[in-house]
């Protein structure tokens, strides 16, 4: 872009262009885009379980879910989120309402016992992680809180670079692990296509206690209907011989209420039994009262289906009135490019260059972005490229603000780039 | 007991009791006094919290509460606790339902991570505990589970033997920490006499990073009303300069719902900071539309003494029945000694040399106690003497055939032992 101008007409285009965001500063509006939040809208639709929590029957089950016992959770609740995942309930691990939390006693449990009768991973000197990126910033802050080496590897429009990952992993036993996101992945969007999948779920490693953490947070998010696919990758694995490597997560902070919800873990019963094992010493038990209500109020796959399309509702003109303007502004450019996804909650743009200087002007004209870097590892992003942009919160109004301010914050960075 | 007797008398008396343990055997009863869980007419009383569910202000709060956000918990169930443990709000954490999970982390960060900057326990060589025993199991576990060495001492009726722990933790800069459950102990149903509650607050520690593990499990849990009274440890440890040495921890479990309640961590402000920072990695935010519910049935610490009333009613008759038929039993022999406490959920017996025939004698007449050996670090009883007794679920009817097994077998288990 502005390839073509003079510095001249490039300098008067920056002061045009500083005057249209001073005006759009001025409104003194304030829009948060940092964090994937449901908004206070989507929020509502899961009042009903609320509203209904005084009669369901919660000593209708195995044990009564008000009193101790049932560490797994309930026997209903691991029955829905094996529905949900495709496993069977002896598989799943229904807990509180946080997948990082299990995501993080996963690794913690590594580090500190060992995977399954392992070595535990502070003994094995460094330990590492593969990192696709742009990625998940809380999986990279477990690594970095524990001290293990994070390995950045590309993520492609059909998943993380399976030609760079499998020699690591099938090499180096200090690879203990790799982050996935893989249906509308943070915050790409894009899901990974089957043949990903299957390389992922054949891959030999080197490490007989490396693990895929597969982390299936948006696993019926989708903005355009549910019948998005993404192939069974412990099915897959199962068949490669691979059963024990698969740990999937997968949770309803964004089905009910966000941190409020319930959380769960799937793998194979010998995973299972070694996690239940560890979880021993941690908690008697869940929070089995909230996932009763779960149950009663989420009832099955294709009633969650039916919930989430009122979510999509709320969330899809966000998503489309953000593709048409950036389109309007920088249509074909390759300058800006940025991600179409159809589900999740993010939409990541790549302005290469800029996206420090983007998310600055943009903050100074009040719109939060997540700082810039927080999709890759380190927070390193060696192109300076990745803005990750979460329109779930913001009114339709808001939306539109700060897509204006962020067009008009990266128009300036491209200019003043274009000028030294 | 049956000194007097000649051995035929005793042989006698042993084939008559064998008579009359067998013919309750075969009731077929079947009762479960092993944990100390509510009962179900207790579970009853928390019914009101979910029936108004519907109808508590969610986004009353700093932030909307179904939403992320406040990841020390709402600033209301903080407030709550610090009301119920005599602390600021700012000393609080509230967590998730179960106490148990937040001592297991507590620990966890300091082996992995350190204590507020110090060098991790894990890199510290072999780390010890002093654990008071008879003392809480789970609390045991937690060390067996870290490889943490357990140092056993003597618990007495106003607390744990200060004469012999001042001296270790003055000197041993591997001494990290000490359990305590101070009110109504678990098991004997002690509470810790002023006198003790300020020699541990004023303990000089070999290390800085020494904490007391205060497991306030049963702060209004009293069976006679709710004015029996704790000494603040916190306040007299701030007093003698030991502020940061103190971890205090609670929860709902026995108030409303057992697991599914809501926990609390209380400690200066440096210690919440420094629990904070670790949790960070772990978990965007607590269930806090759990707490939201809790706060609006709780409401403040008067009114919990008003539920707590409503417990004691349940359990009282069930204390007081096991107290009478054991002194009609056994009153002043001296051989059979058990506790009288004025709250909590268990009581204390101890038959020496004899516990483990007991335990096994009374479950093969379907009565299940907690595994002799189960109050003493690594199962340990020297004397065979203590066992468990969990009144709280069974009916009056079942804690009065559960006792009769119990002294059918103390009977012969003594009988036995006087003839060998």
């Amino acid at each position: 872009m502005y390839k073509e101008m003079s510095a001249e007409e490039r300098r008067r285009m920056l002061e045009d262009e500083m005057k249209a965001y001073k005006k759009l500063a001025k409104k003194g509006m304030s829009v948060d885009m940092t964090r994937g939040r449901p908004s206070k809208e989507q929020l509502e639709i899961a009042m009903p379980m609320l509203e209904a929590a005084g009669y369901y029957d919660y000593s209708a089950g195995v044990a009564d879910a008000r009193n101790y016992g049932e560490p797994a959770g309930t026997k209903a609740a691991r029955a829905l989120f094996g529905e949900l995942l495709g496993v069977k309930p002896a598989e799943v691990i229904v807990s509180d309402g946080s997948s990082l939390d299990m995501m993080y006693n996963a690794v913690q449990f590594a580090m500190q016992f060992g995977v399954m009768g392992g070595v535990p991973w502070n003994k094995q000197g460094r330990v590492k992680f593969i990192c696709a990126a742009p990625g998940y910033d809380r999986h990279f802050s477990i690594c970095a809180a524990f001290g293990i080496d994070m390995i950045t590897v590309p993520m492609k429009d059909d998943g993380p670079d399976m030609d760079l990952i499998e020699p690591l992993v099938r090499t180096d036993v200090s690879i203990k692990g790799m982050w996935c996101v893989p249906k509308y992945s943070n915050p790409t969007g894009i899901i990974y296509s089957d043949e990903v999948v299957s390389r992922i779920a054949a891959m030999k490693h080197a490490a007989e206690d490396f693990r895929v953490f597969w982390d299936n947070a948006y696993a019926v998010h989708g903005l355009y209907g549910n019948d998005d696919r993404l192939k069974s990758v412990y099915d897959a694995a199962k068949k490669a011989g691979n059963g024990d490597m698969i740990y999937q997560f997968a949770s309803t902070s964004k089905i009910t209420f966000a941190g409020s919800g319930v959380a769960a873990f799937a793998a194979s019963e010998a995973n299972v039994a070694d996690m239940l094992g560890k979880m021993f010493f941690k908690q008697i038990n869940p929070n089995k009262v909230n996932q009763v209500m779960h149950v009663n109020f989420l009832k099955d796959v294709e009633n969650i289906k039916r919930i989430m399309a009122r979510h999509a509702e709320i969330l899809r003109p966000k998503f489309e009135l953000f593709e048409r303007k950036l389109s309007e502004a920088f249509g074909e450019s390759g300058d800006v490019r940025w991600s179409k996804p159809r589900g999740g909650y993010f939409i990541s743009l790549d302005v290469p260059g800029c996206a420090k200087r983007v998310v600055s002007l943009a903050a100074e004209a009040g719109v939060k972005f997540t700082a810039a870097g927080s999709t890759y590892p380190y927070m390193q992003d060696d192109a300076d490229g990745n803005i990750r942009i979460a329109p779930s919160v913001p009114s339709l109004d808001e939306t539109e603000f700060a897509t204006d301010v962020l067009i008009s914050s990266i128009r300036i960075a491209l200019l003043e780039r274009s000028l030294r």
